[in-house]
C-alpha cells in the first residue's frame, strides 16, 4: 500500500460526519464559550496533521500522512483540548501557549489511537474502517510516531513544568497500554488492574491537560492541583462511560464498533461485573476471543440485565461527583460553571 | 502472547554475543578512550530500558518491556552515544549531562528500531529474531514508545536548543521512514530520494549526536556547526556501508539477514546503480518481493559483478572524506584523533 494510493481513497472519501457534533447538548455550549479558539485550535491541529510545521520537511514527504488527516477529518469530541482552555479561561484570558498546548493534547490522543489500533488489531474507530485496516500496521505506526513528534514540537515552548509532565504522561498512557495488553486474553483481571489502566490510558492525558491549562491561564499551585484532580476523575467517569458503551450503546451513534473491547480480550469494569455475578460467563468469554460473535451478543445481553452497566454508570457518576468537589478550589467564574457542565454531560452522554 | 510468556522466552535465551565486538578493531579503541563513560552510558541504557526511572510507574508493569531488553542484550555498536561523548570530549570533562544525552541517542535510535521492525516486518535484527517476530507487532510498537519517552526524560535537561534539536529530528526520523515506506515496492527511485531517506533516517541522528556532545561540552557555535556537519557525512557513510553489507556482507558477522533490503522491497544505492547498468534486473526485483529467494541470489550476485558494490564503498568514502574536512575547524586533540578513527574505520567495516 503506498502513500499515493492511500491519498486517492482519502479523497474518494466524503468527510465523515463529526461524531463531536452528536455528542452531549451541552458539549454545544462549551464550544460556543470557546468557539473562536478551538476553530484555531483545530486550525492548529490541521496544520500539524497535514505538514512539518517547520518547513524543514524532506523534499517529496507528502505533508502529511493521510492516516492523521483520516482521523482527524473523522472527528472526535475534542474534550481533552476544549477542557485544557476553560481550565486556562479560569485565570485569564486563552493565549496562543494555551491553544498550543490544546492542540497537543488533541494529538497525543491521535498518536495513541494509532498505535492503539496496532496493538489491538482495531477494525473501526469514530465510525470509520481504522487506519491500519485502510493503510495497514506500517503507515499507522509512522503516523502515529509523526503526531507525537508534532505535539512535543508545539509543547516546546510552554513551561518547563507542563513539558516534564508531558514526558510523564506520554509514559503513563504507554504504562496503561502495557497493563491492558498483559490482560488481554486473561479470563479474570482485577478491577484494581483495571482502574489502573484506565488511570494510565486516559485519565493521565486529562489530568495533563487540565494542569497544562490552569498553569498556563496563571493559576496558582492549589489551583493547578484541584483542577489535575478534577481531570484525573473526569478521565476515569469519560471511560467508564465509554465502557458501558460497548456493551449498551448505538453503533450508529457511538462511531464504534459494539463489543468491540469484548472481540478484543479487553476485561473492562461491566463485563468484570457481570462475570463476578455469574460463574457460566468466564468460559464464555474465552469462547468469543476465537471470533464466536454470537456467543458476544448473549455475554452482552447477560452484562446488561445483571445491572453490571447501571452498576459501572454508577461508578462514573461517583467520579463525577469527586471531580465537580475538586472544582470548589477554583474561584467561581463563567469558565469553571462550563467546566462542571461538561463533567455532568460526559457522564450522562449516551454516545 | 503476554508479557510473562515474553519474560520466559527471554531468560531462557542465552544473551547474545555483542556484535559491536566484531567490528572494526579502532571501535575498541574508542571503547578504551571512554571505556569508563561508556559503562555508565550503558547502564544508564540498562535502567530505562529496563524501567521507570522516576518511580512513577504503574504499580503491576514489569519494570521494563522486555522487547526494549531483548533489542539491548543483542548490543549494537553504540557507534552514536560514542560518537556524542567524544564531540563534548572535544571540549571538556564529559559531564553527567553528555552521558545522559548519549544514552538518550541510543534509546532513540533502538525506538526507531523496534517501529522499523514493524514497517519492515523484518524477521532478524542483530543475529537474533526481531522483536515484532518473537513477541508481535502490539509489544514492538509499544517498546518503541516506551524508549521514545525514555530518551525524552533522560534529554530533558539538556539545553534548549539541544532539545528543540531532539524534537526536530524525531521529524526527520519519521520523514526517512516515510519517504522509504512510499518508495518501497516501486522498481525505480531517482538516487536523490534515495539520499533524502538516509539523511533523514540514518544522518540526521547522528548529527543531532555530536551537536548535543559539542554543545554539552561547551564547544563554540563554530565548533557545533562543524560536528554536526561531520556527524551528518559520517551518518550517510555509515548508511552507505551498511547497505552494501546487505549485499556483501556475512550474515554470520553483521547479524542480519543478507539481502533482507531486497526482500523487504527497498532500492538501496547498490541495486540501483546496478539496476541502471542492467536492463534484464528491474522485471528480476519486482518478482523477489514476491519472494523468490533464488532470484535474490541471483540479482546480489548481478549487483556485486557490476561493481555497484565498490562504486557504493567509493561514495561512502567520499562522505568519510568530506567528514574530516569538517573536522579541521574543530581544535586539535585527542578526542578530534579519536573522532577521525572512527569515521575512518566505520567505512572500512565489513559487518
Amino acid at each position: 500500500m503506498t502513500f499515493s494510493a492511500a491519498l486517492r481513497t482519502l479523497h474518494d472519501t466524503a468527510v465523515a460526519e463529526r461524531v463531536g457534533e452528536r455528542t452531549a447538548s451541552r458539549l454545544n455550549d462549551v464550544r460556543v464559550f470557546v468557539a473562536h479558539e478551538m476553530l484555531e485550535v483545530e486550525a492548529l491541529i490541521a496544520r500539524h496533521t497535514n505538514g512539518r510545521s517547520n518547513g524543514s520537511g524532506v523534499a517529496g514527504v507528502p505533508p502529511a500522512t493521510h492516516a492523521a488527516r483520516h482521523l482527524s477529518d473523522a472527528g472526535g469530541k475534542r474534550v481533552r483540548p476544549m477542557a485544557l482552555l476553560l481550565a486556562a479561561a479560569c485565570f485569564g484570558p486563552i493565549d496562543v501557549r494555551a491553544r498550543e498546548l490544546a492542540a497537543a493534547a488533541e494529538l497525543v490522543h491521535m498518536a495513541t489511537l494509532l498505535h492503539d489500533d496496532v496493538v489491538d488489531d482495531g477494525d473501526q474507530r469514530r465510525g470509520r474502517p481504522t487506519s491500519r485496516r485502510v493503510w495497514g500496521n506500517a503507515v499507522s505506526v509512522l503516523a502515529g510516531d509523526l503526531l507525537l513528534v508534532e505535539a512535543l514540537r508545539l509543547a516546546a515552548h510552554a513551561h518547563a513544568e507542563t513539558w516534564t509532565e508531558l514526558i510523564d504522561t506520554l509514559g503513563l498512557l504507554v504504562d496503561g497500554e502495557v497493563v491492558q495488553l498483559r490482560g488481554r486474553l486473561a479470563v479474570s483481571l482485577e478491577e484494581s488492574t483495571y482502574f489502573e489502566i484506565v488511570r494510565g490510558k486516559t485519565a493521565s492525558l486529562f489530568a495533563w491537560a487540565l494542569r497544562a491549562g490552569a498553569r498556563q491561564g496563571g493559576g496558582s499551585r492549589t489551583a493547578i492541583d484541584a483542577l489535575g484532580a478534577f481531570g484525573d476523575h473526569l478521565g476515569v467517569a469519560f471511560q467508564l462511560v465509554d465502557d458501558v458503551l460497548d456493551y449498551a450503546g448505538d453503533a450508529n451513534m457511538t462511531g464504534k464498533t459494539v463489543f468491540a473491547d469484548l472481540l478484543e480480550g479487553k476485561m473492562t469494569l461491566p463485563l468484570l461485573r457481570a462475570a463476578a455475578m455469574d460463574a457460566t460467563l468466564p468460559p464464555l468469554i474465552a469462547r468469543v476471543r476465537d471470533g464466536d460473535v454470537d456467543t458476544a451478543v448473549h455475554i452482552a445481553a447477560r452484562v446488561r440485565a445483571l445491572g453490571a452497566c447501571d452498576a459501572t454508570r454508577d461508578m462514573a457518576r461517583s467520579e463525577t461527583a469527586a471531580a465537580l468537589v475538586r472544582l470548589e478550589a477554583v474561584p467561581s467564574c463563567a469558565a469553571r460553571d462550563v467546566l462542571a457542565d461538561v463533567a455532568r454531560d460526559l457522564v450522562a452522554r449516551i454516545c
